[in-house]
């Protein structure tokens, strides 16, 4: 629960909140009917056994979309004669014979297959559409749960994509090893989503993006399994692993990767920083990218984002911090927090000597600390801003460093405009080379006469703004809600490959129907 | 020229070679004659200017085949009644909206199109194979060589495909910047080969391979201009770069690159180490990798290569050299250079930190300075050793680390086995966590009744030995020798994800006939 005292400062700011702006939550919405033949599930009750087919209501519900704002407001407030589009039938494969044995089912009785891990996506990825199929299954992975191998010579393990992040840590750590990959959905989301989407992890910076570990995969798809991936590096013909990585289940089902793991770092040091204004703070985040002296975390709140966080955790450390920071001149103090794992005094003296020549200010462990116990936190609190009427989402991007300022101001700019009184606010999570990540997280006050188009509207703004600066999604993926943009980020051409390439692999279109290319 | 002395001792090795073992060169061999029809030739005329359609034999001949030993043999020795097959005509086009009209014209006429930078594939990859297509032209990119525009906020510039790898150093070298990227193939290949092929240079532990430093591309197709590359990273579905990137030429002409940028090194540091046989240096490289030390060129050469580097040098310093580690009881030598561009000192005392701790026996910089202005002297060693009658060639390939050993050894019998004589030996320059390149040079004498065939054998034992523990190519490609081991490699579904790929871009199959997926 958020303290009386920040929901009093959250109300001054984006108007009305409070208990009373709650709704009651209706276990069941809502369902349309399951429109599975008989047949169809007698065929995958032959595959999967008839105990891991299930159609009753809450099992159905439970896998009929993610966990956007939108997804949470069309489950917590239905709205009548606008029933939740569910899965017609949760199917749980044991093992990668079984999902492809289950998509060959599927083919043969023209069943759409939604592929379901986490359930954590934020852009439709695992809505129940069904296409042009008269029924749609969620294919739920969460009993491939194994590690299935581990190469400690080549620093390689093969998980299974049914396994969770936190799953994923324990059973390799046993074996010495990391993946070193914690997005925020870390603690539900699975290997198989955070390679179908492109996750990147809160570590990025050190341990890379996903589609960086991943050295092979494993799909089954309509016209059968598929690996790639047989050597660190290759010339033989385009990267189809980074065809397969990021294809939202349309190319196939991911049943296995092959990552690239690290061996558990012997220490960890998280530091918080301040640094006068987002502009200063860019740049020096540029810098440590472009010198190569990144920490493992590197992520920058702007002003507003900074401003909330004081406002929100208040008391008298803030009060303290607050005061240090105007007696050192810091006007507009924006929050770095660095973290590095594994090698820590040599590599945070190359990173501190870089932060002293931009002059940002150490205020020491504890602010680094608090942010990493806190790091997965963001999904509960958003519950329970939700729960005080709040209109609360995040949205992402990326663009070039040239391009870095001009697309925060004109994100902020559209979403300002669209939402009225709100706080939108930002950092920087993934630094590269050449460019670096955009988070924003928006507030505002809950529009109880048309919730829905309050966010599309504010969101559809904000998509608009981001086309032509950066990348629709730095990480989220595409889903449904940022299939409309794509064309304009890979072209009409890009579009057509994919489309030809999930021919080839789904000629009759049974995989996750209206995701990714629409 | 080799000294008579490094020729008796290649003698004794392999068999008869010398002076009398050469043949004349052809200036201009047995052509196929142009059947290029005139409405076509008027077309592209029209697009680039008469003075721009070639059609005369030694421009033809000049851009009829690439590199390999059977493209030198083939234009060296031309049998009768074994024509050298050459494209019907070389067009120049002057920028990017010339090579799309190009295409479109091709399109129009049916005529097969060849993309050629430096010419330098080893692997068939500008063989002038016209497919179905009555004819075919070479698309000259040479006179695409210009720097569009540098991004000095974030390390980012804009080439033109046509430039070579000198001319691109120069150009970013005015502006302060390099891209590090050394192949062997560095005087003549251009950029946009490097991309089209998956280059990796020799310093590409360092500055990655080509396709990391690719942040976007410019295509031309035959259904219009394809553009790529818009953030430093995306989710928005699978990366298409990484589609372009490694495509031969079959998906579109690549016409402009947006590559990552680094600041010119202010130092470079060359040193040569010694470590006693095969196994132990491979571990030390890949301790290397593993602790993220690697120097940015780190090339390990096997006993057999370090015995033959020893053997052609000759003289009183490698006399030295030898008694120096036959004291330190080095027995099986495998020479290790490592160099390091940018950061030297730091960078160095952690990488020597751990090659002390392996056993590795420092020798200094001479040996690091000598190969490094040495190194892209090898396809002039080769044409001097087929002067004397030397089959010469090399192959190379990449596989995770606990496969690297027995991939060494299968590649090495493999060769053994069909050449009867022979000097196969190997070095490792690329290395990754999770492992590493092997790249094999073979000497053997020239089998004059067969020179093809002898060669042919060789390669494909070489290949059959390779699939299964390693990729068919880490940098030299597909092109048309590969081909047949592709299936294997990424499946006959991704050979079927390719070629819809190439339909949804290029429907009449006018782009590099018979490249990539044959």
């Amino acid at each position: 629960m958020l303290p009386d005292r920040a929901v009093r400062w959250l109300g001054q700011r984006i108007g009305r909140v409070g208990v009373d702006r709650g709704h009651k939550v209706h276990p069941v919405p809502n369902l349309t009917d399951s429109t599975l033949a008989e047949p169809a599930r007698e065929a995958l009750a032959a595959v999967v056994g008839a105990e891991n087919v299930l159609v009753d209501g809450p099992e159905r519900l439970a896998r009929a979309s993610g966990l956007s704002y939108l997804d949470l407001l069309r489950r917590q407030r239905p709205q009548p004669g606008d029933p939740v589009p569910a899965p017609d039938a949760v199917v749980l494969p044991a093992d990668p014979d079984q999902v492809q044995a289950v998509l060959d089912a599927c083919v043969r009785h023209d069943v759409g297959v939604v592929p379901f891990g986490g359930g954590t996506s934020v852009v439709g990825g695992v809505s129940a559409l069904r296409g042009d199929k008269a029924a749609v299954i969620a294919l739920d992975l969460a009993r491939l749960d194994e590690l299935v191998s581990v190469d400690p010579v080549s620093h390689l393990a093969v998980l299974q994509a049914g396994v969770r992040g936190p799953e994923a840590e324990r059973l390799l750590g046993e074996h010495g090893f990391t993946l070193g990959h914690v997005p925020q959905s870390f603690e539900r989301a699975t290997i198989g989503g955070f390679a179908a989407t492109r996750s990147a992890g809160q570590a990025s910076s050190g341990y890379g993006r996903f589609e960086d570990m991943v050295a092979g995969v494993r799909l089954a798809t309509p016209r059968g399994e598929w690996r790639l991936g047989v050597a660190p590096a290759s010339a033989a013909g385009p990267d189809l692993r980074q065809l397969a990585v990021g294809s939202e289940g349309t190319l196939g089902v991911i049943t296995e990767v092959a990552l690239r793991v690290r061996p558990v770092p012997r220490e960890r040091r998280y530091e918080g920083y301040v640094v006068d204004g987002w502009a200063a703070g860019a740049e020096t985040v540029r810098q440590l990218a472009q010198e190569h002296v990144l920490a493992d975390v590197t992520r920058l709140s702007d002003v507003d984002e900074t401003a909330v966080s004081f406002a929100l955790s208040g008391g008298w450390k803030t009060a303290l911090l607050r005061g240090y920071l105007a007696a050192r001149g810091m006007k507009r103090p924006c929050l770095l927090i660095v973290g590095w794992e594994g090698d820590v005094k040599a590599r945070q003296r190359r990173t501190a000597a870089v932060l002293r020549r931009t002059g940002a200010l150490r205020i020491g462990r504890a602010l680094g600390e608090t942010w990493r116990h806190g790091r997965f936190n963001g999904p509960r609190q958003r519950d329970v801003l939700m729960g005080l009427g709040v209109c609360v989402e995040t949205l992402e991007t990326a663009a070039y460093w040239s391009n870095l300022d001009d697309l925060h101001d004109a994100v902020r700019a559209a979403l300002t405009a669209s939402l009225g009184r709100a706080i939108v606010m930002c950092h920087v999570s993934h630094a590269y080379e050449t460019g670096a990540s955009l988070y924003f997280t928006v507030l505002t006050s809950r529009d109880d006469a048309d919730p829905v188009g309050q966010w599309q509207r504010a969101k559809r703004a904000a998509s608009e703004a981001i086309v032509g600066l950066g990348t629709i999604s730095h990480h989220h993926a595409v889903g449904v809600d940022h299939a409309p943009y794509l064309p304009a980020e890979i072209g009409a051409l890009g579009v057509d490959v994919l489309r030809a390439a999930k021919h080839a692999v789904d000629p009759t279109g049974i995989l996750n129907p209206g995701k990714l290319i629409g």
